[in-house]
C-alpha cells in the first residue's frame, strides 16, 4: 500500500492466524487461515505457522514476499513503544518477545511492522469501514473482552508507551462487577461476551425461565453471543434484559467518552454488536445521548462497524503504512 | 510569542477578569484585574470591561497594542468549531457570541484568539508548568467543577467541535450523584467541591461533629476549598473523609483516562488540589495505581500543577500561537 504494492495483514487470534494479502485498494486478494490449538506458550512454533500462513496466502494470490510492501501482525495483546517486541499477550503466553524481528528472519527479511489487534482494527474501520472520510472517530470492540482504537487529527493515538485504547479498564461504576484486570467496576467487568452470560446464568439459577436455560446441556458459562442474540430475537425477557442491560453501559461509556474527546463519530464493534446488530448500537446510543454535555449535544453519530471479520487483517495491513 | 513579540493573555472567570502580558520567555510583564460583577447577561458591557483590562495591563508594561503579537481569552464555556464565536458561557450569561471580532473592533483589529480556559490552562500547565517538554499528559482541575485538557503529540486536543475535555462529564459510579449537567454519576457531581461539601454538610446535619460544623453560621454550602484544607489541617476526621473520598473518584477517573490514553504525565490542578495539596495528589494515585492495566503499570507520574492562578492568563497567551 506504501507504494501501489500489495501488503500482507495477519490478524493473530488465541486460536487462530488468519493471513490475507491486500491490494492497494484495500481489497482482500487472498487468505489463508490457520487454526493455532495447541501453540500457547510454544512460541517459535506459532511464528513458524504464521510465516507458514503468509507463505500460503501469497502462493494462493500468486505473488512472492519480494512482490509485498510488507507484513503487518495485529498482536492480541501489549507490544513496547517501538512496535518490535509484544510485551505481554496473555492468549497466547507471550512475554516480552521480539516478534517483528523473529518474524522478518522467517519472511526473508521482509518489513515487518506490529499493532494491537483491536487497534488495527479501529484503524481499518477509520480507514476502510463505517469511519472513512473522518477526521476523529472512537471505535469500541464488545467481544470477549472489550478494547477500542481512537483516532484524532485523522491518525490513530498510540500513547506514550503505545497502550492507548484499553477503554474496557475504565471504571464506569465503581465498585461493581469484578474485572478480567482483577480491578472492579471497569466496563469491561460490566458489558462485555462474559458479563451478559453471567447475568443470564445467575437469574437462570435463582429460577427464572429463559430459552438458553438448557443451552450447553445447562453449561451456561458456554453461551455464544450467536445464543443470546437467538434468544433475544426469539423474545426471550432474560436474554433481552441482559442485552440491554451491556449497551446501557456502553453508551455510559459512550457518553462520557464523546464528552473527553468530542469525536466526529463512534462506531461499535465486535462479537456481541455483530451478533445483535443495529437493536444494540440503538440501545446504547439512547444511553449515551443524555449524557453529552447540552451545550455540545449535536447528533455525534453511533454506529455499527462495517467490516465484519476482515477488520483485524486490514488493519494489520494498514498500519504497515502508518 | 509568534514572533518573538509579547502577547495578552485574559483569563476571563464568572467574578474577575485578568489580563497579562507574557514576554516570549513565559514571564508576565504586567498584569491587570478587574471585578466583573454585575456583568452577567450584559455582554457589550463585558468585552468593553475585557477590552480595558487589555489597555491598562499593556499601560503598566509601557506598550501599545501595535507591540503585541495578539490577544488571547480563555473563556468559560463552550466555543465553535472555529474558535470565533462563544457557544455558551454559562456563568456570564453569554450565548452564541462573536466574540472574536467584537474584541478586535474594541482592540484597534488586534489579532484575538479565544480558548477553552480549562484547556488555556492545561496548555500553560503542558508548556510551562508541571508538563513541561512532555509529548502527552493529561491535565484535570478540581474546583466548582471538573475540567481538564488532553496532550498527544505535543499538541491541546480539540475535537472535531472544540470540545475536548470535558473529563468532569464522565460516568464513573453510574447512577450515584446529582451532576450539574442533570446526570448522575459523573466524575463531577461525586469529586468537585460541591460534592466535598454536600457530603459534609449531610453528615453534620446528622450529628456527625466537625470543626467546620459552625463556619459560615452553620450554612455549610458556603464552605471554601481553604475551609476544608484547615479542617483537614486540624485532622477533622469528617472533612480529611470527605477529601479522601474526592481523590479516590479522582484516581479511579485517572486510572481510566490513563488506561484509555497512555500519556507520559498526569497532571491535578485547580482549587480544591491547590489548598489540599499533595496529599490530595497522592490519595488520588494511591486510587489510580491498582486501576491502571498490569501490562502497561509503568510508574505514570501523577504530579500537582505548578503555575497556580496564572495558569489561566499564561495558557490563554500560548493559545494565541497554537
Amino acid at each position: 500500500m506504501d507504494d501501489g504494492r500489495p501488503v500482507v495483514g495477519v490478524d493473530l487470534g488465541g486460536t487462530k492466524v488468519l493471513a490475507g494479502v491486500v491490494g492497494s485498494d484495500g481489497h482482500v486478494l487472498a487468505r489463508c487461515k490457520q487454526k493455532t490449538a495447541r501453540l500457547k506458550d510454544r512460541p517459535e512454533a506459532l511464528l513458524d505457522l504464521i510465516a507458514e500462513a503468509v507463505h500460503e496466502a501469497l502462493a494462493s494470490a500468486g505473488l512472492g514476499l519480494d512482490q509485498v510492501a510488507a507484513v503487518g501482525v495485529g498482536v492480541p495483546g501489549t507490544l513496547d513503544a517501538e512496535r518490535a517486541r509484544v510485551a505481554i499477550a496473555p492468549n497466547l503466553g507471550w512475554v516480552d518477545l521480539p516478534v517483528r524481528d523473529d518474524l522478518s528472519r522467517r519472511l526473508d527479511g521482509a518489513r515487518v511492522c506490529l499493532e494491537n489487534d483491536v487497534r488495527s482494527a479501529a484503524l481499518a474501520e477509520h480507514r476502510l469501514g463505517a469511519g472513512a472520510g473522518r477526521q476523529s472517530m472512537i471505535a469500541l470492540f464488545i467481544g470477549t473482552g472489550i478494547g477500542g482504537g481512537l483516532v484524532a487529527d485523522g491518525r490513530l493515538v498510540h500513547g506514550s508507551h503505545g497502550g492507548a485504547g484499553e477503554l474496557g479498564h475504565m471504571p464506569i461504576r465503581a465498585g461493581r462487577g469484578r474485572c478480567s484486570c482483577g480491578q472492579k467496576g471497569h466496563l469491561e467487568a460490566l458489558a462485555a461476551r462474559p458479563a451478559l452470560v453471567r447475568y443470564i446464568a445467575r437469574r437462570v439459577a435463582r429460577g427464572e425461565s429463559s430459552v438458553v436455560a438448557r443451552r450447553h446441556r445447562g453449561d451456561l458459562t458456554r453461551l455464544t453471543s450467536g445464543d443470546i442474540e437467538a434468544a433475544v430475537r426469539a423474545g426471550d425477557k432474560l436474554a433481552t434484559r441482559a442485552a440491554r442491560r451491556s449497551a446501557r453501559y456502553v453508551g455510559l461509556a459512550v457518553g462520557g467518552l464523546v464528552n473527553l474527546l468530542d469525536p466526529e463519530l463512534v462506531v461499535l464493534g465486535g462479537g456481541v454488536v455483530e451478533a445483535l446488530g443495529q437493536a444494540y448500537v440503538e440501545w446504547a446510543a439512547e444511553a449515551a445521548r443524555p449524557h453529552i454535555l447540552a451545550a455540545s449535544r449535536r447528533e455525534v453519530p453511533i454506529q455499527a462497524a462495517r467490516l465484519g471479520d476482515d477488520a483485524g487483517l486490514l488493519g494489520a495491513a494498514l498500519a504497515t503504512r502508518e
